[in-house]
């Protein structure tokens, strides 16, 4: 069995963006030699996430949108923020969309859907962050 | 280490459903041979689910009428319908049940506690969906 | 490819709590001898989760409080209830919080961010539940 590991780097320059990793990751499954295995995809801060949906700009306002309704912003409404934080909500919006994802390689290619692309989702950025991709296999 | 990939094909009557694939799932566990690894299984759309939960009818009325107040349809509703989709909300939904399960697997069989069946939840049916079954170990 | 399995057990006193069981984890992934791979860790109970995020009290307040709001208790509320049970908000409750994680092992450690914490949320306590630990590598 083989492994491999990488990590991404990310600073947006907004506190809330969704970027598409998908290529990256494809780099690393490529690098990997890995042929068959599983890749482990996850957002090593919480908050934020990695997730897979739609590349549509459309989809990612309504996502936005829809996040803030269930879990909205506010520096008074959480607890977690009397420890001098602002980003409660950014946890909660995090839990909805998720930590991680485990994708298959099959034939050495992310054994995707048609429509399935891999997404950095950040909900309280502004300062750096990173994204874990372990590949185990064969 | 070994590997093994299958692939089940959905298309739905409803527009929505739950169907129970346990059975499907055990099956690619006996035929993959490995007696100790991970099972994921994971829908290959970004409008259906993958998820465990209890096969009790009542709750998964619960399920629907609870997905359907958290993420309601509606063509108008949603940015993502101006491409002319309306299935926004299927987007939505599927976000909240989860795109995969890992499952353990010991002495060769799906290591899962009394009440844990697994569910392939579809949002935007009445088309062709696949579930990707992959299984590493030994 | 080496495996190692083993099993937490809970008995919460209250009905709802979260469990901070990253020591736990770090132990199994000590005793596995595994140093790259994967682990899953998964409740093996429909109305429990396994999650990472912050281990600070007022963010668990906040997330227990905004569970309640978006996944109500209620005997009469749900369908899931009219087979004697009291607890189905717990099934929607573990369906916003995940089922599982999977972490990454690299050099023989959890490759974890600095805050990830791993969790185990309890939503319908009192009763004797488990939370697998499964890990796969070299």
């Amino acid at each position: 069995m083989g492994s491999y590991t990488s990590y991404l780097c990310f600073n947006t320059k907004s506190l809330r963006e969704f970027i598409n990793i998908t290529a990256q990751v494809e780099s690393a499954v490529k690098e990997s030699g890995v042929k068959e295995g599983l890749c482990l995809i996850n957002a090593m801060h919480i908050t934020s996430s990695v997730f897979i949906n739609d590349d549509e700009k459309g989809l990612h306002q309504d996502l936005a949108q829809w996040l803030e309704k269930l879990a909205p912003y506010g520096k008074d409404k959480y607890r977690h923020n009397l420890t001098g934080e602002d980003n409660a909500d950014a946890h909660l919006k995090r839990t909805i969309m998720g930590r991680e994802v485990v994708a298959a390689i099959t034939n050495g290619k992310l054994d995707f859907g048609p429509w399935e692309q891999v997404f950095y989702g950040e909900f309280d950025g502004r300062r750096t962050k990173r994204v874990l991709i372990k590949i185990i296999g064969n």
